[in-house]
């Protein structure tokens, strides 16, 4: 019994006892602050750690075993509340140091905006990094309403820092007019309604360079995700996103980090949503921690 | 502030301030007493608006914004609870005025059975009107347990009034073996089970023609629509239905007027169904209304 | 038919058709961008309508009928998303404008904070103005986490605004020391549980006031009200709730307005919540409008 | 094993295998055709019959046990979709057969209209008979929109027929006031808001006399039975209406048959509404059936 | 009126009266007592009942009509709670019977376990008996946590009674590295992922054999089945599993018997995995009872 | 940062960072596996602490803060799956580690078998030691089903460990007769349906002794903790058990230890249980924590 040491209840199933010897480390982002329509993800990180008890710990997808994979869970960022701000420079920090330790950062969140601090930090390692971006929105916008720290600015925000033509995304079926043009005139690449066939056009052409992979869980359906907060009817099947963490599995490229976001449980009421999170979490582990 | 006039509450997002100036008109049928397993269509339309504010207003499939359609969300029609024949009555009268007016009607039920008095109003309009109707039910009963308004019943009635090889149904899976023979007997379209492939193949027979498609929200699977009384396994995706949208926006067909039924949101918890429904609303505005 | 007038759909149950001959104005308020735990209750007023169809027109309580009073459900106020201040000067100047024509103010929520410009309008034409107050919580801050508009300040605006001591609240069972503290140091009410004998003893000492009623809806015990953003165990009965607004009814206090607010129908899938609020509204209708 | 015999799966908990030595029946009336505004009643006693397996057998209160009575579980009464006037001719016919039989007839609704051919039924034996009648709702419309057969009427019914002051209602809060006066007009007992107290002043003036008992499950406060169709804040407590069965059970009436109706699953996610009514079943067996 | 006779009330629609003129039995074994994960699919079978009554009673898919087919609903088997030795002999002894009497034996479960005394009693009646197996689990375990008897085991049961060779599973997604291996050395068939196209390969080379089908509900994505314990991303259509269920009709193989298990209506807050279930058990009758 | 240290994330609000220098521990014993009726309690726990952030930390009740209380939340006890006898050896060992240490144990269940082996370690030190115990169910079987380790059982077991007089029940009102009689014979105290009131006569009489506090969550009416196992009408509201938590805090016992146990989130839609529970966490620290 070691009460003052890691935390033995709401883990990830099947996480490591240390944080040294861990290669990944899997934290939680519960913010949702900045979120316009539907709140509520704040609560995703601890559901979904939650329901991963039901997980089977083997991937037949991938002949790879939980056990086969040194992670930590180190639970939640603690994040000042109703502060966008102060909430991504936290972020950001503990990134930082997760970066100087030499680990590899799997998080959860919280709204989308959680994931610009994250892959800020990661980029200060990875001077070349790409991002590969999953979901039904464009997140390309300046500002909401005014408000530059928004979940809908935070795609447009990595890519003004580490260059748009270096930001992938796919399944995009939501965003204003300016958004997709903002994209097609500075290079960046927008896969509308599509996944799995661009992708997989797309991942020789990054061989050998290290990506960030960052989903929001309504590039699916919302028959797949009905928990979440923004619904957009005519996603991809739970089928096909699988088949993408897979596909990037198998390719030659090096992937550095990556984030599941916008688990909300309130509109999930028979937890599928956070099942199918967990389960997403395990085959990133098993594909993209080697 | 004008207090006498528009409301200014629950309304489809970005409806316009005036009746007069506006090309198109929304309105809500919230009538479901005639059903016979699952009520509560009669909420439809109220919930449908409610969540209509999670919209983005511009559509990627259609290059068109919300802004660029002038239309009016003139709430719902007053109908008489309980009295299928007086508000089949109020629903005939308030399209004939529409009519008068030179409106697009795009209506929202409520129980299929409202879809007959707008066909019945449009086609006293367009002589040459034809139908095309997506369901997984035909909904061709002459009477349900002896009663004539009947849920079962709108798509039979308005092919006995104008011709029943003037109707096409696509995506039906379930109703009597006299409905499927009544049709087949009588030269009545129906595509059993698929949407798509052969509404490809009919629309170019349709050229020219007036149409008004009606859309039971349950052609969807459950997992796309569990938020329907009468849910029927085996149906098809709404990236499916979407893609019926486009095709019939693309095609050469002069569409007069639409409408979209039977969401119920008590069996909708993460309002899914009624996301998904504000979603349509906005392709067929955008798609339909030139 | 008249499209370009009074909306017919989704009003409060028989919400009369003219601002000009109405006593009362039934409106909005969906705002709930200041919330701290669980938000929601932007879609409260929508809902209180929906469900006020169930609703029996009769008071046996009152022995009064919704036919006896004449409002008018005006809709929701149009606030901008996202911004609170601007928030409350909308709302400020809304009332401003009730005032002016004579009406009596019943309006729904929304967060609490929305009470704060309506009482201040209020008190422009009432300058003996008292305020009655139900809650769970004191609502006493002077800010929350740096931000001086928000939900847990709107008594605290009121009481500086008016004088601590014309402002009663009753039921409360939550907040922070310094609240409790503040309030006893400047001579404000405040009954702590307890509502209905309490309150029964202060309406005599203010026979004759012109008097806002400000109602959240947490008052009520989490059985009685489960639909809400911060629920709090301890809260008094529905019933009791009810004798407290006929207490007010029957007494010699002169109501010149009143709210309900913080239903979040998200947290009420039996509707439960929105029901009961809406049987109070009617009670508030028929017993504060003369 | 008895394939041909009784059912062997969702009965009541503790159901005995033969109607023909058993002194009660239960038996379900799944319907709900006349209801107004939220329906679902229909699959009421299928559900209570469900979560009864979650029964302790004993009652504490009446210190008696399943065990000591005999009833059998007839199943539902099959009744013909849609058709008010002949499902409650099929009730009487039924119940005519049980009064013929000597068996004490305890019913499960379905709305309340099922009670009228019940009471109808067994005043035929009682010419002396009494009704007690617990309910948020006067139901002493004669007619709802129309049409006689209506969930707002079986009461007026019963008591046109057995005459008015056999009639004893309790906890009525909802009515129109048309319905108060016609009961105050013709003799008729109504204890507005309260049960418990009154009742126990009514018992004694009816010992000795057959009395039939009906409970609509609305009598209860939302918070106590949110699963009903009509909800009505400032109800009674589950605590009080066990202790009104309790003293009827202690009194010196003679209790000849009873009916709990109302019930409405889909309102009643936690399944608290249909727990509550199985423990109210098991009470009414054990208090009743001697 | 039989009151001692077939139960009247929730019995899968269309059930005809005589069990001694039936060629298939329904009935439902309500146990879950080895689960691991989310408990709940006891209640399976009642609730599949319940909502049959939604379904239309044609099939369009197989031109038949459930009046076309004698079955008989003989309600669930009694087990003795939380013993699944003692539960499993129950079974046993029960489907000795219908094979002794010439029925079609058609079970509704309960958890997974209770395949497996039923494919024992079928085996010793068809020596030559060959297992189809739709699911998302391999459920190959020897046992689970120490425990022979466990959900996680009946397929590996019947393999090693039958021989692993007759044993053709479809849809596994879920499983233990040691399971997949045990299938391949054991040569079981064990199609990953897929169902349709290898099941319409496996077929035509059991031509002529006895089959039993056994559906885990869980081979359906959890888009198409929230309702059941251990929701597994990634899986199948239920389109597709209807189209595997008339692929079976559609051969030549001799189906004798056949089961849907692991229905869990807790998580299934719209009921359309019940619905679901019971359109699937519409056709497994059509298509499979000759 | 800490990352191999105290976890920062899913904890009781306001946990403080040290185990050593805590006076008492908040810990979780997530175990549902011997429940009858519907399970679910393992996940009560981690809910509990999720929505503890919703928590005003002060207490108007007894005029003391969070921060007044020094006290850790160390996580839930890991326990063996499915194993009964090793769960509770497991807690017994942690609790005699947390007497060790001279912590005050402040434990969340799970089934309320978890009690039995708490109690069991209390004992040890505080040979003096009395029971105060709020339930629905007496708890006092024997044995269920044959299984002596059952959540029907752990009062039965502490009252033959420290002797039946040293036990205190309050507020049952469901059982086997048996049960109840056995209490009488054995000198054991049970005060059916009633709680406040006899506990008020009782506490003088314990006055300086240890006393442990074991409250099962369904001691209180289904209308204020729907989110429960076993739910049974008829019970306390939650301000009567806000006042006995007082009345105990404010009488001269010296509380030892206590517990809350049967949160099961799945029935708790609105959260409103969990939520309960939060609250009453807070008021048994700031109450009993001294």
């Amino acid at each position: 019994m070691r009460f003052d040491e890691a935390y033995s209840g709401n883990v990830f199933i099947k996480s490591k006892p240390s944080y040294k010897e861990s290669q990944a480390v899997i934290y939680g982002m519960p913010m949702d602050w900045t979120v316009s329509y539907r709140p509520g993800s704040r609560f995703g990180p601890t559901r979904i750690r939650e329901v991963s008890i039901g997980l089977e710990e083997y991937s037949p997808y991938l002949d790879r075993d939980l056990d086969d994979v040194n992670y930590f869970d180190a639970g939640d960022i603690p994040l000042p509340f109703g502060n966008p701000q102060k909430s991504i420079e936290v972020i950001e920090d503990y990134i930082d140091q997760l970066m100087a330790d030499g680990k590899f950062p799997l998080g959860m969140g919280g709204e989308h905006l959680v994931s610009w601090p994250v892959m800020k930090a990661v980029a200060k390692k990875y001077t070349d990094l790409a991002i590969i971006h999953f979901d039904a929105h464009t997140d390309l916008r300046e500002e909401y309403e005014g408000e530059p720290l928004s979940h809908s600015t935070p795609i447009r925000k990595i890519a003004e820092h580490i260059g748009p033509k270096n930001v992938y995304s796919f399944g995009i079926r939501s965003g204003m007019k300016e958004e997709f043009e903002w994209a097609k005139e500075n290079g960046m690449h927008i896969s509308k309604f599509e996944v799995l066939e661009p992708l997989k056009e797309i991942l020789p052409t990054l061989a050998g360079r290290p990506v960030y992979v960052t989903i929001d869980i309504d590039v699916l359906d919302p028959a797949h995700a009905p928990g979440t907060g923004t619904v957009d009817a005519g996603g991809i099947t739970s089928r096909e996103l699988l088949g993408a963490i897979h596909a990037i599995a198998g390719s030659e490229v090096n992937v550095v980090g990556g984030d599941l976001v916008e688990v909300a449980p309130i509109y999930d009421p028979s937890e599928q949503t956070a099942n199918t999170a967990s389960k997403l979490m395990r085959e990133m582990l098993l594909g993209w921690v080697k």
